[in-house]
């Protein structure tokens, strides 16, 4: 039987231009404006992140035929498909919402339940990362390759979702401990807190409660850039989806933190 | 006797352009790598800090004989002057020395006690907002005048400093109180929030234990751009340093905030 995965060159190739289609979509949308809501869980939607997930699932309906499709604002597509991708039409609506530059779009693509690629894109910061297994990573099409740290770990930066978030997920006393035990916290939520893990600018990345295509993309990209990730418990919820609480980022700033959340 | 601000426009033209000066600076030295060695206060100082503050130094002298400075690294001169501008060469230096991109140079002029100019340049994100008093408030050259909350001030984003900060400032109620009362709260701290402030992005920052320089260029700016900006203590120091607790941003966003932390 051929390796599945003979085509992952030219599938990230290709994530990456569907993604640049998006980003401008996302760019014109921004100049443009246009319209939100709250969801039933209180989340903001606006008209882009429909747009960019319909954009997303027509170019891998064309592109990959035969592979699934799991994604934020649609119901999934081929569920029992080797091959599937999942879409964060925009992570961080609420500061897309708001004008807050920290949003962006995640593209990631499973082999069974294993991610092996992922794209990052944050259009308000014309920043990119991606990678595939065996295939590195990238950042704004430089090579990415983390170093650990090289100073004293708790002077490092770590970034995590905010108060509400660890609410809803039911991990307050992580909060508490995290803000109190390390100097140096901050609330880069969303792809944001990724993108600056994944490059090595904040030591580490603590997030808890996320969907599955909210944590793919990192998944992949983490061990191509040199990154450890840790997904510290995944907790079912009705249907296929699942909860997902991980730690990543320069391997010892990650054995820091997971002492510390212990 | 004649107007001491009647030259405004042209001081404000020359900040701006003594600042363009500075970011170019900056840029070649994160291209190039830099040192960072920790000060006595355990806050990271480098080589870029001290060579922006004695750039900043030397032109003001060259361009405005007469003024005064107040600098975050060297001691102040002409202390008694009727014009003074303070200088903070890299305000967020711990972002910086990570390579995350949310550092800033903020530069601004008193007149006696009252900021009149600042100018907030942000190289990492290519931004900059300016003003004077009456000459209005500029993000990258555009007017900016920001518009009251247009939906339930909840929603907005607060930023703020991150729980060090609070602590350091002997305000760890009011960090507590923010971050349980307010349901989205962001670190972002330094001149990030200064500046997603004064755009009207998130709805206000809590900021507290401010250094004058680190509060100056946003206090000049913030009634040009039509955000409301209010000093809730001002704590005496040794020699003519203070620390400043100040809360800024939408009008409403800014009373809710004033109320939940009274």
């Amino acid at each position: 039987m051929s390796d599945p995965l003979r085509e992952l060159p030219r599938w990230l190739e290709t994530a990456n231009a569907i993604v640049d289609e998006t980003r401008r979509l996302i760019l014109d949308a921004v100049a443009r404006g246009f319209a939100h809501r709250l969801k039933a869980d209180d989340s903001f939607v606006t008209d882009v992140d429909v747009a960019v997930e319909r954009h997303l699932r027509a170019r891998i309906a064309e592109n990959f035929p035969g592979h699934g499709v799991i994604g934020e604002e649609f119901d999934a597509t081929d569920a029992g498909a080797e091959l599937r991708w999942t879409i964060d039409p925009i992570d961080g609506t609420h500061s897309f919402r708001f004008g807050v530059p920290f949003y962006g779009t995640l593209l990631a693509l499973l082999h069974g339940e294993t991610p092996v690629l992922g794209v990052i894109d944050m259009p308000g910061l014309s920043l990119r990362v991606s990678g595939a297994r065996g295939l590195g990573a990238c950042a704004n099409g430089a090579p990415l390759r983390l170093a650990d740290a090289d100073g004293p770990v708790e002077r490092e930066i770590v970034a995590t979702g905010d108060r509400a978030q660890f609410e809803k997920a039911g991990k307050l006393a992580h909060y508490e401990r995290l803000t109190r035990e390390h100097p140096v916290v901050r609330t880069y939520s969303d792809c944001l807190g990724h993108v600056l893990a994944l490059q090595g600018r904040v030591g580490a990345m603590v997030d808890f409660g996320l969907h599955l295509w909210d944590v793919a993309a990192t998944q992949a990209i983490a061990p191509e850039a040199g990154a450890r990730f840790v997904c510290l418990e995944r907790r079912a919820l009705a249907g296929s989806d699942a909860h997902h609480d991980v730690v990543f980022g320069k391997p010892a700033v990650v054995e820091r933190l997971l002492r510390l959340l212990a």
